[in-house]
């Protein structure tokens, strides 16, 4: 039987179980981060092809949790967690969709998108917030004294906290700094009912008050934190991995690229590929391509001297704006996990990211700036040879482009800083007559013409 | 082996096969809309048991054809229509989700949440372009001369035909009234590459300038019409339905209520009910509830009169902007569905919707404002005892509420028109300080105590 703890990311060998009356995300002994450790031995004992079978079987399940992506690994997740703590709003399960047209621009004809951002909130994180949520379900059960969830967050983070707690019919709170406030942007946490508090100081500010309230307030051990520290999360992202290998008939791509910020994406990646490979579902082989705008790239500087030494660095503005971070909290996670697989990481320029954004957009994708990120990465990796032109190669697509519509209406409308708008497209105003449109039409169906002839042997997304 | 062909919707008696090089979308002898017809004896000639075979083993199928919520049921969707032509971006397969809190306010605990709108565009009219879009690559290759793909639309339409289009790497026009631009309401289309053309008229003026381009045009032949009067896309909105009874091990609900502004989606979802009862896997007894805003309800005013009568009337503004329509196309479709099942509709004021919204998004949903609308709907309908207390109702989610931001805006700001945004929620300003935050949560966390004691037996989204 599977199980798993929490441990010391350190290494100090402090180990404590993750359902706790006092639950903790950090060591005791020494204040480092708590990693949660899979018993992959247990994994192993079972033959890969009663994994195989368990899992195929609840593919044909409709609803509940065999129907989720996330606890439909359950064993591997968070094994322990009772059925009836589980919250699930059916996360995961999302497309992996072919991309061959997009492809061969950047240079790998097999190219494969894994839509995360077709999801509840939009983005990814709502496979690590099941898990957390359902483990707060669970603590309260099992007599911790928890009465809400609270995270600091502008994003994606606080919507998908917000979603599942609301869900769970517990309390969500969002801390944030006052001046990057509109209600645009807080109106999923604001929709799902948490209590948004609107701090006078800048996101680090918050990040403190935060940690007074969760370690040394009175209400500390009343309020669970939600951050990108907690361990938990990683383990509903990493499902992310294993639906792709799942999908492709438990085989695993030559790479997973993916947008890097605070790289606890880039640990759980790595960690869905250890578990199915120790399970004997995978042969691991998948590297990691770690793509990070310029304006925020401490990891793709250090992948010059080989991970060897790393350096925090400012992070300055980006269109990426959910992997503006200069200084990762999983950074020591990530560096680990790109040395094992030997993936790598890649710095991308905001007209990069514009163009990728552009390129995948016309081909039926509709991508957030952050995966365009991805993509670029993949090009520049393709074209230095690191990305091999016959490998498989699978790009996280963390969020949805609906989330970015600031992003694409600037990039259209000629006004995304640092970035050319080469494939610009607006709308064109004719007299509302027959004639008129005809022509427009006419001229339009000349250049896709042309375009189309200009291409050499288009691949098209047809099956 | 199934077939299909369109059939004249007037019963003239005429009838032509789909894949022609000559396309059509209306009768050629008396010019009414045609409509799709399956061969229902073919479907129920094969035992329900092979179908439900079928269909299950593609559900463990993770990419391509069968790996879409509407090319795995390719047999009762597009029958001949050749696997090469299909395009497919993982539509469909989307997540059904009970919401017993929000069941329990509305007066219907078993209540359940189809989430059409967690897809590429964000809303359930993939469902059906993925078919359109397939059928023109299917005619191209059999020598029809179709050069673009074309529709008049300012909303979630223009998006879907846009992306699948640029899929198939198929010119793709939108045409629109100048006076409704904003670049963000286009960005879909715009991003995916479409020609977009402003005209300077109204709807009603851009719909006759389509008609012309594609009845009378030099261009006619070269042009296939996208909008909802082609019945093609009918024929994949109709696996909503199907996947609605697949999920639930194959029984139908009591209830399937759903949003109504052109009613195709009302005529799809009833074509999926009747062609899973003629293969047996289901018995057949759900009947449909159409939410329309009070604004634009002529079906709702008709349901007075047991659907004898019906009159179009002037639309009015309402938040639910995408049925915001007073002369629907598929009404004749969808009084027929209506009236075979027993069927009704309901008239929704926008405080209500605006209040179904806001109660819905607190259970952890995040609904559109035309989700909203059949939301409010199945509540007034369990008031007059039309929907039964142990009813099982599933109310089709349409779009994503990430398209809506502005309606959710207007709420929680207290500025929709109409509605009284007795659930709004906002940001509380605080100064950056331990003290200041911990008072504001613990007034937050006692309220939350209050309000949870005072709903009897809150029921949980846990499973």
């Amino acid at each position: 039987m599977t199980s798993c703890a929490l441990v010391c990311g350190a290494g100090c060998g402090e180990r404590i179980p993750w359902l706790s009356t006092s639950p903790r995300t950090t060591c005791a002994r020494c204040g480092e981060l708590l990693d949660v450790k899979q018993d992959l031995t247990a994994v192993a004992a079972e033959r890969a092809a009663t994994w195989h079978t368990r899992f195929e079987a609840r593919l044909r399940v409709g609803v509940g949790a065999d129907a989720s992506g996330v606890w439909s690994k359950r064993e591997w997740v968070l094994p322990g967690l009772a059925e009836e703590s589980i919250v699930t709003l059916g996360e995961g399960r999302t497309p992996l969709v072919p991309a061959p047209r997009l492809g061969a621009i950047l240079g790998v004809p097999d190219l494969w998108i894994k839509q995360c951002g077709q999801s509840l909130t939009g983005s990814f994180k709502d496979l690590g917030m099941t898990v957390l949520v359902s483990a707060v379900v669970a603590l309260r059960r099992a007599g911790a004294p928890i009465r809400a969830v609270l995270c600091a967050s502008t994003g994606d983070t606080s919507a998908a906290l917000a979603a599942y707690a609301a869900a769970a019919d517990l309390p969500a709170i969002v801390l944030l700094p006052n001046a990057k406030i509109t209600t645009a942007q807080l109106l999923q946490p604001l929709a799902h009912g948490a209590l948004v508090l609107a701090l006078q100081t800048d996101f680090d500010g918050c990040m403190s008050v935060v940690r007074e309230l969760v370690e040394r307030s009175p209400l500390a051990s009343q309020l669970y934190l939600a951050n990108s520290m907690n361990p938990l999360r990683i383990e509903g992202q990493k499902t992310a991995a294993l639906e792709i290998c799942e999908q492709l008939s438990w085989t695993a791509p030559d790479w997973i690229a993916l947008p890097g910020g605070n790289l606890g994406n880039t640990a759980a990646t790595s960690a869905g590929l250890e578990i199915a490979e120790a399970s004997g579902l995978i042969a691991r082989h998948t590297r990691l391509l770690v793509g990070q705008a310029s304006a925020a790239d401490p990891l793709a500087r250090a992948a010059e001297s080989g991970f060897e030494k790393f350096e925090a660095r400012e992070a300055g503005a980006t269109a990426a704006s959910a992997i503006r971070i200069g200084n990762p909290v999983s950074v020591r996670r990530a560096i680990r996990a790109l040395q094992r697989c030997g993936g790598t990481a890649e710095s991308v320029t905001e007209d990069e990211l514009g163009r990728a954004a552009a390129e995948a957009d016309r081909t039926g994708l509709y991508v957030c700036p952050q995966t365009a990120v991805a993509l670029a990465a993949v090009g520049k990796a393709a074209r230095r040879g690191v990305v091999g032109a016959k490998d498989r190669v699978v790009v996280l697509a963390t969020a949805h482009g609906l989330k970015f519509s600031e992003f694409k209406a600037a990039y259209h409308e000629g006004r995304l800083a640092g970035a050319a708008s080469r494939r610009a497209n607006a709308p064109i105003e004719v007299t509302a007559t027959v004639d008129a449109a005809q022509s427009a039409i006419a001229r339009y169906l000349e250049a896709s013409d042309t375009r189309r002839l200009s291409i050499p042997s288009p691949l098209s997304n047809s099956l």
